[in-house]
């Protein structure tokens, strides 16, 4: 029987819904001592994290992942529980089996078969591990790189286990992030009477023709790396539901999804005037969530193609397309960063499962990375 | 004491929350036939209306109101219980002394006193009272004037005692309402991640443009009776909160109060010309909540101009501005509608109420139109 299904198993058993990690750190631990790793157990508020190292040399290599996972939704509308990990000719059901738990069996896999081929490798074997990815991310991931900044403790290559691939396992890596910003904008009007508009003004009508240049402004055309920018209106909303009300104020929330090509203070400059020009009465709030960051190529990005194409044989796509992940607290270091993981077809979401025979692929493609870079 | 301070009280003290009457109209009745009216209830599903006529001859002169009265919203927000009438010098305060049973008492004076002084009166007098007029409107006036309609009785003149007036008695009478007309647009796109918009549509950047034309649009420049045509969108939602979702619908309502230079027709033609031009995916359901209306100089108009300046000197403003009143189902019978009552800056209102002179000069109005018209 395969290790890696094996290992995935006794994860998915864990019901480490975040923040909780509910043993699987332990449970890595374990294993992790007994291959010579030093293990550090960093608590931040409520969150626990994990930051292991095997060697004291550079340079270090840290695969990145989590152990906690998003919730189930309603139980009764999964084909099996989700904290049973099941099997079905080749497919293993159980949440987190592709975000990220199979990940985490993977490397376990890769880096026990490594250090037993190779027990005096080449620089440092680490693990970062958090159970704050699907939560908040404030007391995870970036406060670990804070405590190991704090104390110069530097991270060469960082391999974060995301479900990166699309349709087979290898077939996407992602070597950078766009930037994402986010807003909540409040157009102020005065509250009125249909029948009496002139007593009033309308925010909707002041806001929607804004609104419409915002999303039809073309911000940048992307570059060689990153799509062209992008502006979407996630929620809008004004009035009580009353036919004959106009409303005092229009709430919209928008994000930016933003290339190397631009920075965020020129975004927020830019639709700042935008909204000036237009006349509105407004608040605006902005978020920063992250960011864009880039990991070109290098010793990294080559040993993830290499291995992907000597394991599978594919052609692996560099992409900086999707979501953000932990990875934008990482590559600020300085650190180069690929995310390299299962498909993610159906993760996040009720019946969430993977393929057992791309577990056992993707912990190939882990030691072959290993053995190109570390041996 | 005064007879229609009297009537006020006792009317107020009937809790008549729509579409409830609470014995308004009993009352009403035992007054009427003493004067010779022959009384008619009239229950459509659970709303009583009154039809009450004295004389059998041409032309008929129609008083039309309402019992009910709008809900008092928290009591323990009004200065005094809403249905205990309280004096407080020349003020009367209480829900329905403005919106109107001050009204209503009015008129019952002047027709007491118009009776009294002219038995063998001119034409018929006539009410015609519901207790629908504050919430749908759908078992109230419309279907009194429908069973009217039915055995061929005409009302001639028809005057609304609804409260017109906007700084003292009288200063404004309404000669006629615009149209009402309303929309719910449901813009569809396709639901995604905002970080894949290239596999979404977004139904708000869809939107906003077509809206924005739709508030910019001139629809007409009015006319000598009526104001220009507006536009009013009331509310607009998308989106459920989360701010990484593209939402996969946009609704909005909206609302055209529109003069008598435009149909309501027309009005739903130029509006899916423009949503069809920034080629929405939609759904519309348009609601004509009433035809615009308008009683040119004539018998009705002047006997009102001329019984306001003989009562307090003013020189009466005719307006068509304000929302719907139940003139709307009466003036398509081809009858002269005018709304006659007294100041609204409190209607609808917590602690809503009158001035007790103010109801005086009222009774004084009402009973000088009814001898001008009358006699
Ligand atoms: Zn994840
Ligand atoms: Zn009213």
């Amino acid at each position: 029987m395969s290790r890696t299904l094996d290992y995935t198993k006794e994860l998915i058993r864990r019901a480490s819904v975040t923040p909780e990690d509910e043993g699987c750190q332990d449970w890595m631990i374990e294993k992790l001592e007994a291959l010579g790793f030093q293990c550090e157990t960093l608590w931040f508020e409520e969150v626990r994290n994990l930051w292991a190292r095997r060697g004291t040399q550079g340079p270090v290599f840290a695969f990145a992942g989590h152990t906690d996972v998003v919730p189930t939704g309603d139980v009764s509308a999964w084909k099996y529980d989700p904290f049973t990990p099941t099997e079905e000719g080749d497919l293993l059901y159980g949440r987190g089996t592709a975000d990220m738990k199979g990940s985490i069996a993977a490397i376990m896999v890769a880096i026990e078969d490594f250090v037993a081929a190779h027990p005096d490798h080449n620089g440092s074997l680490a693990l970062l591990i958090t159970a704050d990815e699907e939560g908040p991310s404030v007391n995870g991931t970036v406060k670990v790189v804070e405590h190991l900044q704090a104390r110069n403790e530097h991270i060469d290559y960082c391999l974060v286990g995301e479900p990166s691939s699309t349709n087979t396992v290898g077939d996407v890596i992602k070597n950078g992030r766009r930037g994402s910003l986010g807003a909540r904008l409040t157009v102020k009007g005065i509250q009125g009477h249909v029948a009496y508009p002139h007593l009033a003004r309308n925010p909707v009508h002041d806001a929607t023709p804004a609104l419409a240049e915002l999303a039809g402004t073309e911000w940048d055309q992307g570059n060689d790396f990153f799509p062209a920018t992008s502006f979407q209106i996630s929620n809008i909303n004004a009035g009580t539901g009353a036919t004959n009300v106009i409303p005092g104020t229009c709430e919209v929330i928008f994000n930016f999804r933003f290339s190397t090509e631009l920075t965020d203070a020129l975004l927020r400059e830019r639709t700042e005037a935008v909204l000036d020009k237009h006349g509105l009465d407004y608040d605006l709030q902005w978020t920063l969530s992250g960011q864009p960051f880039l990991t070109d190529r290098g010793a990294l990005v080559d040993a993830a193609v290499t291995a992907i194409r000597d394991v599978t044989g594919l052609d692996t796509e560099l992409s900086t397309a999707g979501g953000t992940s932990d990875g934008r607290f990482i590559a600020p270091t300085g650190s180069q960063v690929v995310e390299l993981g299962p498909t993610n077809a159906t993760i996040h979401k009720v019946d969430e499962h993977t393929s057992i025979s791309e577990l056992d692929t993707l912990t190939g493609i882990y030691t072959r990375l290993l053995e190109k870079l570390m041996q």
